[in-house]
């Protein structure tokens, strides 16, 4: 009756699926490329020469992946011997941002203008083309890799082209325009073996530098078309990829509502992790629901939820654990400064009372930045 | 800021113990000495000859255990060495029912009527007296050892009792009167480490041949006295034992309301499972607060919940999982009758909605008895 999951990384996502695995009866085993693994639960492969993909194979019965950056030929290779979820077109996709944008435009998904450069020269032109000469800033970012605000910058006239290309070009660069949103938002849905897919309540997400700091939901001023539109989108995704877990679509929402596709990952997502203490089924848990071909749980709401990261420093666990309706995750990380080391999830039964425990939170959490949510005017 | 928790037993309770810290940063070492552990998390010392004690030592900050058939002598070396929590003298109290009974007279708490006697024709009068000349029944049980109805004989009549002292007797019993109650009890308590109390609402709980089946919480008709009652008992036990961690109490209801104290565990116990998805804190987490030293969390329950032992068999996971607001909960154990592998957790937003999903999910696990409510007219 046990199921052996194999995952390709091993990290806090790693860790929280194994944490919502248990329950299942599933165990792990995690093959860890990096050579400094943090699941710290089941068994950890650590295979920096590509050795141990034998041994791995061996101990799993079907394999998923907690991180994007991975080689699509490995896991190839690994289709052909274990069932891997989600598949290796849907990782081909999400990890190189002009196949991602070329899957949006397919399906119909708005997105935010862009360009694909593989020059200096081209770059400059779409950041004067892009940029409307100077009126607006625009965004590059390597077309394959970086995240967490890493291999990006944002410039505001074609004469910043050149230290830019310098920085995070000579490879093939996408160019974003800016455009006017209210706010970053999340969609959140997972699809089972069976087809069948489910959606998460979506969140308002805020980023610093890059890293996301809070993640609220369900929103108090988003109207259930909007939340439709959003399962359309991720629902042709889905469906175009026969995708099975979670796939987790960020979108900008613009000031008339409307919702423009900014990227996906095929994966559990740091803007899902409220759903651990604030929904009635946990993404950890939904995923690997898809992944062992069992069906799927609620997604509905329990609370008013907010996930506040816990970035560099750890602050004093006591101290959060006094205030009301507080939960706590830590990965078991060192301190270091920019490093994910946790997360609270904050549940309240009415929004005004998140917010000041919110409010409260960051205020014991060391370098937060004060929270602040497009919906308090 | 790790915390490395010691835990004295390696079954499916020290695996949700695990489960349950890992998320506040705790990491765990299970020291085993039955030779057939089962919480396949963390490190496991198997230590069936009594010589891993000083590793064990080694890996921790501080140790509890999961359950409470332990040699009081080895808990009292830890002691010398680490933090042990609950104390060495709870644990005396509570796997001695003669003991127990004592501190619940001390501290004018209720129980049935009961002898502890050494003899057979100690028992035999035992039987007389409490059974009132053969007008009810008595339960003998052994003073020490013995859980889940093992070591334990109903005795009718006084000609029965030279079978009940061949079989569980030539050592210390406890002969209890029955009593005619409406329903069996238990109220879960923590207390930190600065002496405050929690508490959880008190479930009905279910046996069938001495095996818990099922868990209600909260009571539709359990009226604030008597659970203020419950609070009392279990507070006046708390403080007399400078308990630290969570302590259970099984109680008799009888049909005026009045409670009668029947045992304590001193653990996390069955009877709480529903507090995993059916309170804010669940009790395992609120038993590693107080064994970290750290705030204690709610124990508010968020909606109407029923704990379903899985026992013997394990059922089909894709038919239970199909069912509205069920948590599964596997231990990872082999089938074999009469062992616990796991239980459900069926979450309802009414009492009706709930009792339906319960008949379901026992229509779902092979075995199961119906499941029979007090409060069900």
């Amino acid at each position: 009756m046990m199921t052996r999951i194999g995952v390709l990384g091993a990290g806090q996502l790693g860790q929280m699926l194994a944490l919502a695995g248990y329950p299942l009866g599933q165990r792990f085993v995690f093959l860890d490329t990096s050579g400094s693994p943090s699941a710290d639960i089941g068994t950890t492969l650590v295979d920096v020469q590509g050795e141990q993909l034998d041994a791995f194979l061996a101990q799993v019965d079907s394999v998923t992946y907690e991180f994007e950056h991975l080689p699509v030929e490995l896991v190839k290779k690994i289709e052909q011997h274990k069932p891997v979820f989600p598949s290796s077109r849907a990782l081909a996709v999400c990890q190189n941002r002009g196949l991602e944008k070329a899957l949006f435009s397919q399906l119909n998904i708005p997105t935010p203008e862009y360009r694909l450069v593989n020059t200096l020269a081209d770059l400059q032109q779409a950041v004067a083309e892009l940029g409307q000469q100077g009126q607006r800033a625009v965004v590059a970012k390597t077309v394959t890799e970086g995240y967490d605000g890493k291999g990006q910058a944002v410039l505001r006239s074609v004469e910043e082209a050149e230290a830019a290309w310098q920085r995070i070009g000579n490879r093939e660069l996408i160019v974003e325009a800016f455009v006017d949103f209210v706010r970053e938002v999340s969609i959140i849905a997972v699809r089972g073996q069976d087809g069948r897919a489910v959606f998460y309540p979506m969140a308002e997400n805020h980023h610093v530098d890059g890293i996301l700091r809070y993640s609220l939901a369900p929103l108090p001023d988003l109207s259930e078309a909007v939340q439709q539109q959003a399962e359309q989108y991720i629902q042709a995704l889905l469906n175009e990829l026969e995708y099975v877990g979670v796939l987790t679509l960020e979108l900008f929402q613009q000031a008339d509502g409307r919702l423009l596709a900014n990227e996906m990952a095929p994966r559990v997502h740091n803007s899902g992790h409220w759903t651990q203490n604030g929904a009635v089924t946990s993404q950890f848990e939904n995923h690997l629901r898809a992944v062992a071909g069992l069906p799927l749980g609620a997604t509905t709401a329990l609370a008013h939820t907010c996930m506040v990261n816990i970035i560099g420093k750890q602050g004093d666990a006591a101290q959060l654990l006094q205030l009301e309706g507080t939960h706590l995750h830590l990965y078991g990380k060192q301190e270091r400064e920019g490093r994910k080391l946790g997360h609270l999830n904050l549940v309240a039964a009415d929004l005004p009372g998140l917010l000041q425990q919110v409010t409260a939170a960051s205020q014991c959490l060391p370098g937060a930045p004060a929270p602040v949510f497009s919906f308090v005017k």
